[in-house]
């Protein structure tokens, strides 16, 4: 049995949920994630209220290996997501000199204000990730990674976290057109195919244009003789089915 | 105080998680339910997983006013939302005659076989949520709607769904463009007027390219005049600070 290295994914903002901003962090991550062989199991996406925050952060980082957070580590007062982790392990929090130190790159003295400063509050024990960006840190603390929301910035602290997460065996996707034939017609045979291999998971997937439908049929596991196998099982079926089919 | 009508979104689907499928439910679901007057709470998504669906559903249904859910209801294997939300409910499911008299609408008898058939699984005790595209209907059972997870069949089951829907007041949204000022300089001041009326709640969001930072404040609340009233105050603010401020 490979091993299983999971992790969930906690988006944090009100405009996320206003719809007011689209996010484009939670396709970005489960890919990369997918990538390096941690398999993404669940993502949540919260206000910027506290007892929300903590209580999301508190599910998650108990029932998987990793937890990721994304958004609300800025200067303003809607920013509050280092305070909530704080309260979510119990422990103190306060101007890091360490971040202190990253912020002293890009500001002057002078610039550094109190809102500036909130940028450098981090949890006790935390480690900080930096941001060749905008310098203002995330954090790690526990198995729980705390990004920026803005995008580049994540991309940029995902790409320095990433060589220190245990990874598992990478997840094999095979990816198999339908090629005309309707969801309908090839479900029964596709089932009998998933029932044969409990480490392969067999996806269905219809997309909608002004051409019509296309169906994609997905393949995952994490043996490649297996996943190997059953896209062949289903290469067969849908050849078998091309030949049979009445015309649509 | 204005009456606040609430919803989460539960979006089903391994393919989100890999990153196979770029989710373009959460944000257009987010944009619409804010625009009629309900505010959008949580989002989750969960992988087709029968457990997690039912403990999602049950988790977040009662916390709201409404549940959404997208994705699941087609007639393969892995379309389990309808057996899922069933279990949730502790009701029976079955091939329903209602949606089964619209699936005959696309398909001719012989092409109603057993795959098909079961997206007319409907749980017991629920009203249908017609799909004018692919026929293949959703439900509305208890405060949950289950619509498809493909966007364009989605969109047209949300625009069905809408006028059933209890609305409460609107919420009014007014953007402002802080042009070139850092939320660094504006943060103290911006904390402080968001102190000043707990109907309205202010967001600072930045967003970078090539051509450098770029912050708009999002001022958010259901009375006109309060919006408005905090709008003033920043655009007072933000007009203080140019006047002020040494350049960057």
């Amino acid at each position: 049995m490979a091993i299983s290295v999971t992790a969930a994914l906690l988006i944090i903002g009100d405009e996320i949920l206003t719809g007011r901003t689209k996010d484009k962090n939670i396709g970005y991550i489960a890919e990369y994630l997918t990538g390096i062989g941690i398999d993404l199991r669940e993502v949540r996406v919260v206000p910027d209220v506290e007892e929300e925050i903590v209580a999301a952060v508190n599910a998650l980082r108990g029932r998987y290996t990793y937890l990721f957070t994304t958004g609300g580590i800025g200067p303003t007062h809607d920013d509050i997501t280092a305070d909530s982790i704080a309260k979510a392990f119990g422990v103190g929090i306060g101007v890091d000199p360490r971040a202190v130190a990253l912020l002293q790159e890009r500001y002057q003295p002078h610039e550094l204000n109190e809102a500036r400063l909130r940028m450098a509050r981090i949890p006790e024990g935390a480690d900080l990730i930096e941001n060749p960006i905008s310098k203002a840190p995330g954090f790690r603390i526990g198995n729980v990674f705390v990004m920026a929301g803005v995008p580049s910035i994540m991309q940029a602290m995902l790409d320095i976290i990433a060589p220190s997460l245990q990874t598992g065996a990478r997840m094999i996707i095979e990816t198999i057109e339908a090629e005309g034939l309707a969801e309908g017609i090839y479900a029964e045979g596709l089932g009998q195919i998933a029932l044969s291999d409990e480490g392969v998971s067999i996806g269905s997937y219809p997309s909608f244009s002004t051409s019509g439908f296309r169906n994609q049929i997905v393949v995952r596991g994490k043996d490649p003789e297996s996943v190997a196998s059953a896209a062949a099982a289903i290469r067969e079926l849908l050849g078998r089915l091309k030949g049979d089919r009445a015309p649509l």
